[in-house]
């Protein structure tokens, strides 16, 4: 049989399948992941960390405020629909890949009413797998090879992941003082290579909500620039805190100021569903484009190519349902200032947070030695480093009653 | 004030910036989505004709037998698990990377229960976005730049570009007679940089479920081949169909016979739930690595990286209570037995399926020509270069019975 002489001649290995493969360290898994599966998530060592630590001291007894993952019940709307949907019997099969329609529409609708935009419609719209997945669609979308974009600094560690899923370039920009948006310091770093700058406000990891005249004027110097050299610089806003919003603190989305833009957003805060992976990708109406269906087109595509498909569909009814129930702020705030006023008992230096779950303040000496003597004292927190900002640290406040008292405590303590 | 200064400063648009990017013929989209977008994608421009010529011609004049998206309810155990778990105010937060511990211990047992795995367990699960999540995240957690992957044709075209993603290069293998797996030609594609084959059966678009007998020639080839060259050769198993059989088939998976093996599961095909985007990847518990945790924790670290974090939350724990509810093949049986008995009255040459809802006949005339002509008579199929083979074409009966009676009609008069 032919078939078995081939084997046969392909056992006396040919010398090229015999060659050995460059050396890898760990043959099971890339090189690079590898690298950062040992070096690179700070976050997820705290967790693991955390987990270690909870089994040794009991969970009771560790103040854990490292994880952006709210503890708490979702909106009553959001649970109503999710039963009525459960009882419907409805169909879970794939719709098109940018989501289902009246969906879409609904988002649309709800943006429009909420003053984001004016006249958005649900054909601006593709559902998404959160904001992470809305991220990744959209950087899979617009970017070249060794395309650069910019971000600025601290930021979500994951961004650098994300980008460079996608074959782009991370470029760090400074911010001012108490981690102001420097559009200044945005601007100088772009090149003929630039092709998006990521804003994230309310901002992970600072609490920072930059304000409209920050935004505007990044916004007008973006354009200018996209018409100088004929080519868009994007905007990614990744805005899934913008309801976490403290002592009246305003939110403006540069999605909204900005044509060039892509709105990315997740339900994952502002419902307590961060496990749920639902979110969109908002563009701009007034995006200069010449082929809009290419456009959306290939963002859906592209949510096809990354094997998200679409956005889980039964969860995509249930938040078309429920997507305008007000998110519940009030252990956030409550939460946040029981942490400043630890933080001031102790002289730490920090930015009262104005949105998100999180403070951002600077460690007293050095950042390993305060990172070990907060998990000696069962502390755990992210160091600054894992966000591009060392010798700062940042505290979750999305955790239960007993975490942040204990946290308190600890803070004080570790202030001396 | 000193940003003013500076803002004021770019205004004069330093040459790097105002240089002109190279042309983009679609500044919007990079320039590789832009041409698989207008070129790439068979399937959707069927779908894109399937709704405009259900726009003109009324929904039930159209058989449209183009998309793998089952049309049929899901198995009672998963509503009643839905409802279930709507009522119980469950927790819709982050879990682990690689899911719930509960459910992944679940699917484990479920696997040794079936006879897939003797001793597999929850720690070798992990929990994806369908079997598309399940195949990228393999893919960005094992290939190198530049690394093999070995497909044989016809394949599902996605695998294209799930390689693509992540840096690798698609090798094609051909099939043998009536498209059996031809582990020779796959053994002739071998290189030093060969990191992965892909195996799908049942098999997306051919109907066939690959025997016993040939995946364990080729799982003993490739051990042989790993050992020599002390690197392994994966296999990455692609079964969403593995219990959609007929006439008896017998499936095995490769997955059980070849150590070095990624299991990629999903629930989209065998519950009716192509929507929802729950699957999971099961490594061969006797994989060979010397380090177990970094294989699965770097597996969930890209499961993270890639944005989807981790599979739907929910969608989880009601797997993980219907996961051993029996599949409802009956639809696909009768469907099939039809079309089957049309084909045979047209002449066609054919495959009969074995498993799967997809027969892949031979066109009479020309590809294009067969596909331009059942167009004209609203029978919409996937022309075979779709799947890297030219001169075929694919019929999905995972359609409703008037479009599979429609498509019955048209077959035959389209044969003459």
């Amino acid at each position: 049989m032919q078939t078995i002489e081939k084997l046969d001649a392909l056992r006396d290995s040919p010398a090229d399948v015999a060659a050995p493969v460059s050396s890898r360290m760990h043959s099971t898994v890339a090189r690079a992941i590898v690298d950062r599966y040992h070096n690179g998530s700070e976050i997820r060592k705290m967790f693991d960390d955390g987990v270690r630590l909870k089994t040794i001291h009991g969970p009771d007894n560790v103040a854990d405020l490292s994880i952006g993952n709210p503890p708490f019940p979702p909106p009553a709307a959001f649970t109503r629909a999710l039963q009525q949907f459960a009882s419907a019997r409805g169909r879970h099969s794939y719709m098109q890949n940018a989501g289902f329609l009246d969906v879409r529409e609904a988002v649309a609708r709800s943006l429009n009413e909420r003053g984001f935009f004016n006249a958005i419609e649900g054909q601006h719209i593709v559902m998404t797998t959160g904001a992470a997945g809305a991220i990744n669609v959209v950087l899979k979308t617009i970017l070249e090879p060794g395309d650069e974009v910019i971000v600025p600094r601290p930021f979500f560690s994951e961004y650098r992941y994300y980008i460079d899923n996608h074959g782009g370039r991370m470029v760090l920009a400074d911010t001012g003082p108490a981690f102001d948006l420097d559009v200044a310091a945005i601007l100088e770093k772009v090149t003929a290579s630039t092709r998006a700058v990521i804003v994230n406000s309310p901002c992970n990891p600072t609490g920072r909500v930059y304000p409209e005249t920050t935004l505007q004027a990044l916004a007008d110097n973006l354009k200018r620039l996209s018409d100088q050299r004929g080519s868009p610089i994007f905007v990614i806003s990744d805005e899934p805190y913008r309801e976490l919003l403290f002592d009246n603190a305003r939110f403006t989305s540069i999605a909204s100021l900005y044509c060039n833009s892509f709105m990315c957003y997740s339900w994952s805060k502002a419902f307590s569903i961060a496990g749920e992976r639902i979110g969109y990708i908002a563009v701009n109406p007034t995006l200069r484009t010449d082929d809009w269906p290419t456009l959306i087109g290939s963002l859906a595509m592209c949510n096809r190519f990354l094997g998200f498909v679409n956005a889980p569909a039964f969860m995509q009814r249930v938040i078309g349902a429920a997507l305008n129930a007000p998110p519940e702020t009030d252990h956030y705030a409550r939460r946040r200032t029981l942490l400043c006023q630890a933080l001031d008992e102790g002289g730490y230096r920090y930015a009262r947070p104005e949105g998100t779950f999180y403070i951002f303040p600077e460690t007293p000496g050095t950042e390993d030695d305060f990172i070990r003597r907060a998990r000696e004292e069962l502390l755990l927190v992210v160091p600054g480093r894992a966000f591009g900002a060392e010798g700062w640290f940042r505290l979750s406040f999305a955790a239960t009653d007993r975490a942040v008292e204990l946290a308190c405590e600890r803070l004080v303590r570790l202030s001396r």
